[in-house]
This record gives structure tokens, C-alpha cells and sequence, in this order.
């Protein structure tokens, strides 16, 4: 039994507000559950400095947690002087997943920044993140298009990403903050609208796991990011 | 003319939408027109070191700004590695605030931290920021005398915050970006519902000012702040 | 009764020594009473990225204290490796007064940079640097006329800044180290020789004020800036 | 065919020289191929706060490159300031890796630090660090045991890691820089002696991948772990 | 030809102004001719962690420049957010040479901090510092002694430091900033009162030396700490 | 009686291993008895800033020591984000040394870079890197001759290091980590092939010296690197 009482493949309800802020190219309110994520995509007419000359944009994303988004405060990061560990490792994660889905020769010289901050977290921060990234992105580069910036759409389909995780020896999905601290397994899944993966990490956390088990997830996730996708072009 | 439209004596929209998230013993988002702060207040049963042994609390605010508050992006304090000096002043003058009307022997050994996060900037974020803030402290001080943790209120009155400046020669209420980017001075007045003054700063920036200038902008930033203490109650 | 025996609208003693060091454009040892600031003016042939291809200069400060200017030691801020909140705010302060007395356009490409660093405190660093500062500045500003390097003055009048509070509820000027520490509100202004404004802070300590202690503490302040401003002029 | 001539399954040279330094409890230097890394174990009668008072140990790790290890110089994270987001990510890893086969219960109130500093990189730096570093925490283990300092072995299992990819569109096992540099997708599996996964992170680079190849890169992953594992048991 | 006209074995004018700050246990303005640097000595009653217990004291020292102390305007090492590689090794040699004649157990469980701050640099601002350190440790401990709360001095004897160099192929004693930026060797030697050696280094710069120059030197900084030793006695 | 039972002038093993990385321009495995230095020289067709457009090249160096390098582990310093006093007195004194011997002239406007990482520490860490350093240099430099890149040889003579010390009252050569610690007086001596020195740094631990004792520790020391001068000749 879950301590939400959800089915094991049963996703907690998935909100996306886009437009919550109105100076973002691209901006969204996204929720799974209580846990809720501004992301923004703004977009920037330079590249990094070891891209220049190849023709090529880039899409980075940066990651943060307001001190009190979780259960007890937590240290500011800017105050502490730097990003933790697990921030940056996030923050590398989104990136990547959202270039998977961005040919960026057609994106040309220009950078998008999905900045993404939780503002309540109740367990899976960086999969509702890079969910909502994708619609900050899809909004940000519709301008582009519109605007006759762009010529042809540089995102080449829909991303989205949901935890799973061995709950008390059962295989559940989307955990929430009760579930992933004491989960035996926890997994994070990026997966593509036409099936593909692009990015699988399962982490042994009180107990490891065997390949059934890794395969057991993978499915659930399928099931989680079909509803994410579907609540993503809905909120379009 | 304004270039909103508005009277000089015209106040923006104030909304104030208290509990917008959960975790927190006390929290708010507040809104002075298209300016958005979310305030969150942490009740920490420890205190700062220097203060060990005194009896007392103590009442401190951070301050932050999602990277993209703004018109253009600015670059993350936490990946810079430093808070601003402007961002340090503001969280300084916050925390100053809130301790003017606090009893802080009456809050006894315990620490209440106001993290005031800018979730989109149209000038005045840090009067917005005080004047949510008292609510977030109000929320959280009432759950402490509900529990019986507190005995006595250590909140004396309201406080409240509201900018004012000269633009183009006239002395306005409560400036939105773009009157804040030409004003010849620029003034933030914290008041308390008693009438009393807690901080008065009045700057020149394009043009000095004289004394009876300076009390214009006082005037004005009494009729703002009257509307405030308004909207604090009717939201609590 | 104030600790130093003055009248409530006596100023200690001022003493400003031009040319206090060699190598710097201008430089001057500013002391009001125990407080002794080392203000020197760097001239440089560039200007801050943000200003290039404007035709205009720019003014900055920078303030520090050496870590036994005060009554016991405090922690360098090269080896804490930031500077406090409180220093960013005094020397974007000493910054903002200096412009207000300088005309940019007529400074042409170039940035002074006045270094003002505590050699000794005793209440009042801030206003002693302000009031140092103008000297150090109007000393560098000669040289460059001398030297043909600018053709009109770019400083357009006298700038100032004292210290007053309520001190067991009367207004005093010019507070001491004694009296800082225990006034019930504190405030700065720096004002110009024109009698203009260019900044009025006043905060709350002990006691908040109403506006009519703001306005006797601005009177106090001119009495005090009058005496400086006589100060300077004697020095140079 | 691959760079190195090796058929998709073929391992490169795995060398292992245990007690490569004499100071650490337990050291080793890892060779897959051109890949060295050296791993030091060292225990300290110490543990982090947040242990305390629970009658644990813990197992942690650090991961360091020395500048001119690759191909061209890279700078110094030390003089930098801050160790990248690619370090924290694999010092996490590494640590998670160790702790799945050790029983902190077991280890008692101590702490063992992996420092993992990578002499020469040719890709796999972190899956050789992770099995070295199993050696280097088994000699140090076996050592707190012979000196009766622990009753039980908590060391529960081998633990190996192993790259794979997808390398002009076939699986490959244990990627050497060039083959690392242009994958189509990248994996890392941290496996145990007993079959099962302690971590699995497949990301596509340039193409993604799909559930089969993901199977096919974890089986590639077993066929190496299990040549690691005998080479573990033959330096020990 | 000396720039300035010294004969090689002569010394600048030596100017020594005790307590020329009020709040410091002891304090002194040092002048190597136009080099002039401001001593403080801070006695606090803590010692550093890895001291405690073992009833000794210490005596340690920070080093400083201002800004503008130099020929151009050098960037203030608090704004940076950390002291260069130059100032850490000149504190360094400071708290050496004044540790060598301090017997740390008379001293007993306090710390002396001696804080170097350069006003104007020409030349010999570590010897200076030094030398003038010596002075400020003396009036501290005099105070200590005074007041009963030392019984036995614990300043073995007199320490000072002078540089000398080879300057256009001549050894020469003290060299200001023309001789220093253009010596074939420079060389800080620390001697104590007795005739011992606390300190001698001596590096090439633009031409190697021998052995003979290393003695003569050596030769010159006796001559030249003599002087320094007389001018202490004098100035207590 | 020396505690490794060594002569009061004779050095430990010296052991040369060049080579012993293969991406670095140059590279060398140095040992003094069991302290082991890895020395790389890495060649970049880039200067510093300062240098540009005066046709010289310029030669600096890195030091580093692993964490387990030492008895106890000690923190890594891109983990506490910056680097102590004592490596940055020891990479700046390497650089030193490698320039007594270049004409930086002929090196043309290129930079080589000396990374000096200390696996294993007994004493003479810095006197190990100097000398290997040359070697590295060495080797670099040849490649430079060979492929026709320089035309003429820019290293003008051999440079070792050594240390020295007075260790219970009499001078002895090559310090091990066990005198190191007990010595009272600790020299390191610069010296090149041609007899000349290019550094002497002698500092008195717990017992000052006099000119006797110096010059005896200089004669221990051209004893040592004369041994030193042989065995880079035979590693090349």
C-alpha cells in the first residue's frame, strides 16, 4: 500500500499552468502532485564561448530550490557561495535531456536557458522539471517561428521524464517525498514521444535491484510520461 | 502622465494570496501590480550565536530573484558564487523591518527567517517583500500562540513598505520599472500602522531633491501604506 | 547628556589632511573626532563594459576598515573571501553621493576610484569617507585640468554627509561610537553645498521616530554639513 | 570496427598494483588500458554530523583529475575554486557504489575515505575508479579486522563497474576515449558479485536508444564486471 | 649609482611613530623612507583549535595593501575574494620571524595577532612590517606584563628585517621600488638582536648569485637591522 | 644519529622515472626515498596577458598534493575551494627556479607549465619537484627543438633542489619527514650546474643559526645536487 493510496502505476495529478510569469520567452507552472516547478526559457542571441564559429545553438538549464520548499529550511545557495553537488548533477541532467529533443544547427547561434526553481517540492523536483522545461522551450521557440527567426522547428518531438522506484519491494510510479526516502530503489526516467530513452538511471538505495526489476520500471515510466505528454500538449 | 495612467497618489493593484505553499509555517505571495514576491516564514528553534544565552529571538530575512524576474536574464547568485551587494542591502533593510515591530524577548530562543523570493520583478520588489513578509510572520507567530508555544504576541503593530520617487518632476506613489529606471530620486518609506517611521531612504538619482520634497514622498507613502496595512488584514 | 560632553548640535572636531599619501591622483586623511578615514582618488583610463561608447565616465567607491580600526579585532575580509553585506552597502553609498555632485558627460572616458578605509572608527566612517571622499575627488579633478586633460569642470558643487539620532530621545549630531551603539534611530545625509538632498536614510533602532524627528535631525545634519563643507574648502 | 581493434565484447588490459602508496590503509592503482587511476583508502575514527549518535559508519568518496591527465591541460580545480559539476557527479556515484556492498551498521562509528585521483585518462575513469576502489576498501577493511578494530566483516560483496555504448550503432563494451567521444549513447553499470545492479546510467549522446539496447549495453556490462571481479580477487 | 643617491651600505630614513592608533593593544607607523606601514598587535584570550591544551600561546600576522598604497591602483584583495599567493607568504614569513623570539609558553593560552596594513609602498614593505611588528608586540606585551596578567616577558630579544639586493652588479642595502623592480637579486633577511638568524631568503631574478654574494648580503643586513634595533629601543 | 641512519651528507635514493604519463609534452615520476613527486611539462601556444606582444614565452608551475599523500589525510584543496599558503609559496618558488634557467626569450611567445603532484610525502616535497621539473622541461623542450619549433635551445643550465636542516644541533642534507618535523632549522637551497644559486631559503624552526651554520647547510647542499645533476643526466 502506497502512504497516498495510489495504484502503483497511478501518476499524481499533472498541472501545467503555462505563462506564469510574463517576461520569459517561455514560462510554465508545473506540478506533479504538491510538488511544483517554475521553469522559464529565455532566450539569448550569443552561445558559449567553445561553440563560436560551428554554426550551432545550445540549450542549458540551471536548477534551484527556494530555502523553503522543503519540509525544514534549508540553506540558501546563493548565501553558501556555491551549488551543491546533487543541483549541479540535476542541472547537467535537464540540459541534456532537452537537447535530445533540439537539433541545434537549425536552432542556430542562439542559447535558451531553462531556468527551473522549485517552489514547493514533494518529491520529484528534476522529472516535473524537465517535463515543464520541454512546454518553456516549445512556447519559447514558437515565438522564434512566429517571429520569422527561425525557419524551420529545431524540437524534434516531446521529452518528459517521471521517477519510479521499489517501494517496500513493489515497483510504483512517481514517487512522492514519503515513497523516495524510503524507497529501496529509485529511478529516474527521460524518455522521447516516439518511444526512444533518453536517459535511464537507477540507483540501488537500501537494496539492489536485478535486470526484471530494471525492466519493471521502464514501464512504468512509459505509462507516467504517455500522461506527461499528453498534459503537455494540452497546456499548449 | 504616468506611464501606467496612473494618479500620483495611485497605489497599483495589491494582491496578497496567503498559504501559496505548504511546507512553510507561514507564507504568501504577494503582489504590488505585475511585481510578485513570495514570502515564506521558517520558525527555527535556534538562534544566531552572538545572541546564546540572552533570552531573546531574532528575526532575519534573505532575499533572492528567480533568474528571469526580470526583463532580461540576469545570471544566478548562487552560480556567481555571491549575493549581490544589492542584494544584501535589501535582505538587510527586510530583516530590519520585521524586528522593528517584534517583541524579541517576547519570541523567546527561537529564529524566524523570512526568505523573500522575486518570482517576476516590475520595480518595488523590496517593499513588496516587507510588506508580505509582516503577513508570513503573522501566519507563522499565530501558530505558535495557537500551540501554545508563545504566550504573549511579540508582533507589536503591522509594518509596511511602499516606494515613492520624483519623476519627471512630480513626486508618485509607488513606481513600476519604468518610472524606477528614470526617476531623478527614488525613495522607500517603511511605515508602521501606529504612524510611526521605521525606515525612511530617499536617493537622488538624476537630480536632487530638498525638504519639502522629501516629505511629499513621506506623504505619499503614508496614503500607500494605509492601503497595505488594508490588505494584510483582509488577508489573514 | 551626551557621553563626549557636546551640545546636541556640536560636531567633534574635523580634521582633513590633503596629500596624506604619494602615489595616489589625490589623497587626504579625513577624521572626524577618533574616526579617521584614508581617502584616496585613482584616476584610470577606462570605463566599466557597460558604459563603453557612451562618451561618459564613472565614479565608484570602494570602503574597507583594517581589522583592528575597532574596539576589538574583526576578521580581514580578504581572508573571510567576501565582503560583508554592511561594507557593500556604505560603498555603493560613498559612490552614489560622489556622482550626484559630478557631471559624466564632462568626465569624459575615465573612472576615479576613491579607496576609503577605515584607519581608525569611531562612529561615523560612512559620512567621514563621504566627506573625505569629495577632497580626494576634487584634488584628482585639478590635476586633470592642470594637465589640460579636461577642458570643464565636471564637479558641480560640495558634497557632505553627517550622522544624527535620537539619543535618549533628543537628536544629536555627529553620533560617537557611545552613542551609536545605544540611539534609539540613526540616520545619514549627504547633502551639497547648494542645500539640496542627495541622500536622507533614517532607520529605527531601539524606537521607531515620527516625521517630525525626521525633520530635526535633517536641521541638525545641515549645521553639521555647513561646518564640513567650510572644512573642505579650508583644506584644499 | 572499433579504434583499438578490440571486438565489441573484448575488455582493454585490466591491471591492478594494490599498495601502490604506504601511508593510506588501503591503496591501489587501477589500470583499464591507458585509464590509470590511483585509490587510496583512509579510516578515520570520525563521522559526519548528521551520523552521530547512530551507531554507523560511512563510506564516501572524492574524485580528482590531475591537470594534464587528458589529452590537453585542463585547469586545476583547486585553483579554480570549486570542483566541477562532472566531479561532484562522479564522487556521488562512486560513494553511492561503495556503500551498496558495505553494512555501516557493521562498519561501526568510522568513516572511510576513497580519494580517487585519475594519473592518465583514456576514458572509464569512473568505473576504474569504482573498482579500484573496492580493492583499496577491502585492504583497509581486512586490515581494521586483523587488528580486532571490527568483529564482522561489513563488506557484503565484489562491487565492479564497467562503460559501455553505442558505437556506430553497435554495443561496445568499456569505451576508450576516442570511442567515448563520439558514442551514440554512453552507459555506465555498477555491478555486484552476486548478479545484481547497484546503478545503471545509459544517456543518449548523439542518438537515442531504445529498451533493447539498453538490455544489450547491460549484458556487455556483466561480461566485463566479471573479468573485473577476478582481477579484484587476484590483486587481493 | 643608487637611483636615490644612497651610498650601497646605507639605509633609508628610518621613522618609527608609536601607538598611532588608540583602540589596539599596541601600534605603530613604521616608515622604510616612503614605504609606510601601520602595525597593529590585537591580544586576544583564544588560540588557534590545534593549540588547545597545550598551554601555549601564539603569535600570528596578517598582511595588507591598500588599493592605492602603489604606483597604480592594485584591486582590493576583499573584492577579489581571496589574498594573491604574495600576501599569504609574506604573513607567513611575518608570524615566523616574530614566533622566533617569543617563547610561546611564557605567553601562555592567548593569541597575539600582528596586523601589517601597507599605507605606501616603495620597496622593503615585508621588512618594514616586520620591524614595525616587533614594536607593536613589545607595547602589547608591556600591557600584559603591566597588568599583572604575565608574569615573566616572554620577548627573548629584538627582531627586525631589512632587503638588500645586487643592483647593477653591487650589493646595496634597502632597496626602494626603482632598485627593486630592477635588482639581479633580492633578498629578506630576519635577524635577531643577539647576532642570530631567524630568516634568509635571497633570490635570483634577473641573474643567479654565489656564494660570496649570498655572505655580503648577509654583510649589509646586519648593518641595516642595527640601525632598525636602535630606532626600536627609541621609539618605545 | 640520523633516524634513518643516513650520513649527516648523504641524500636518500634518488629515482628518475621519465615518461611516466604519455599525453603531457613531458613527464617524470621523481622519488627522494619514498617521497614520489609526478611531474608534467605541458606546452600551449598561448601566453598570460601581461606578456603579450613583448616576443617572450613565459615557464610557471602547480603543486598539489594528493589527499593520502601524507601520514593522516588531509582535506583536498579544490574541495575547501582554494589553496593554502604553503602551496602557493611552493608552486610560486618552483616557477622561479625553472626560469633561472630559460631564456624566455628564446622560448618564444609560449607557455610551459609545471604540474608538480606529490603522491606520496617523506619530506622535500618542493626540492623533489624542482628537480623533476627539469627533467619534464627537458624532455618538452626537446620535442620543441626536434620538430623544428624552436631553433635554438632555451635552457641555459641544469637547476636542482634540496633541502637541508639543523636537526639536533648538526646540518644535515635531504630531510626526511621524521627530521623535517624535529628540525630546527629547515633550508632549501636553488642551485644550477655552472655553481650559482638561484634560491636560499633558510628558517629557523625551534633554534636561530648563524653565518657558520648557513654556509655549512649551502655546502650539504651542493654535495646533494650534484648527485641530483647526475641522475637527470642519466634519466634523459
Amino acid at each position: 500500500m502506497r502512504p497516498s493510496g495510489r495504484a502503483p502505476d497511478e501518476m499524481r495529478t499533472i498541472s501545467i499552468e503555462p505563462n506564469f510569469t510574463r517576461h520569459a520567452e517561455g514560462s510554465v507552472l508545473i506540478g506533479f502532485g504538491d510538488t511544483r516547478v517554475l521553469v522559464t526559457a529565455s532566450i539569448e542571441e550569443r552561445i558559449p564561448p567553445w561553440l563560436r564559429g560551428k554554426g550551432e545553438g545550445w540549450v542549458t538549464a540551471e536548477y534551484g530550490m527556494l530555502p523553503r520548499a522543503t519540509h525544514t529550511r534549508s540553506q540558501r545557495e546563493a548565501a553558501k557561495g556555491k551549488q551543491s553537488g546533487r543541483t549541479q548533477e540535476i542541472q547537467r541532467l535537464i540540459g541534456r535531456s532537452l537537447r535530445a529533443v533540439t537539433d541545434l544547427k537549425l536552432l542556430g547561434e542562439r542559447q535558451i536557458t531553462l531556468d527551473c526553481d522549485v517552489i514547493q517540492a514533494d518529491g520529484g523536483t528534476r522529472t516535473a522539471a524537465i517535463s515543464g522545461a520541454w512546454v518553456a522551450l516549445r512556447i519559447a521557440t514558437n515565438k522564434l517561428l512566429e517571429a520569422g527567426q527561425l525557419e524551420k522547428d529545431p524540437i524534434l518531438t516531446q521529452v518528459a521524464a517521471v521517477s519510479c522506484g521499489i517501494y517496500q519491494g513493489n515497483p510504483v510510479l512517481d514517487l512522492d517525498y514519503d515513497e523516495d526516502s524510503a524507497a529501496d530503489a529509485d529511478a529516474n526516467f527521460v524518455l522521447l514521444a516516439d518511444g526512444k530513452i533518453a536517459e535511464a538511471q537507477a540507483t540501488a538505495e537500501g537494496a539492489t535491484y536485478d535486470e526484471e526489476g530494471l525492466l519493471r520500471l521502464l514501464r512504468l515510466a512509459r505509462i507516467g510520461c504517455n500522461q506527461i505528454f499528453a498534459a503537455q500538449l494540452k497546456a499548449l
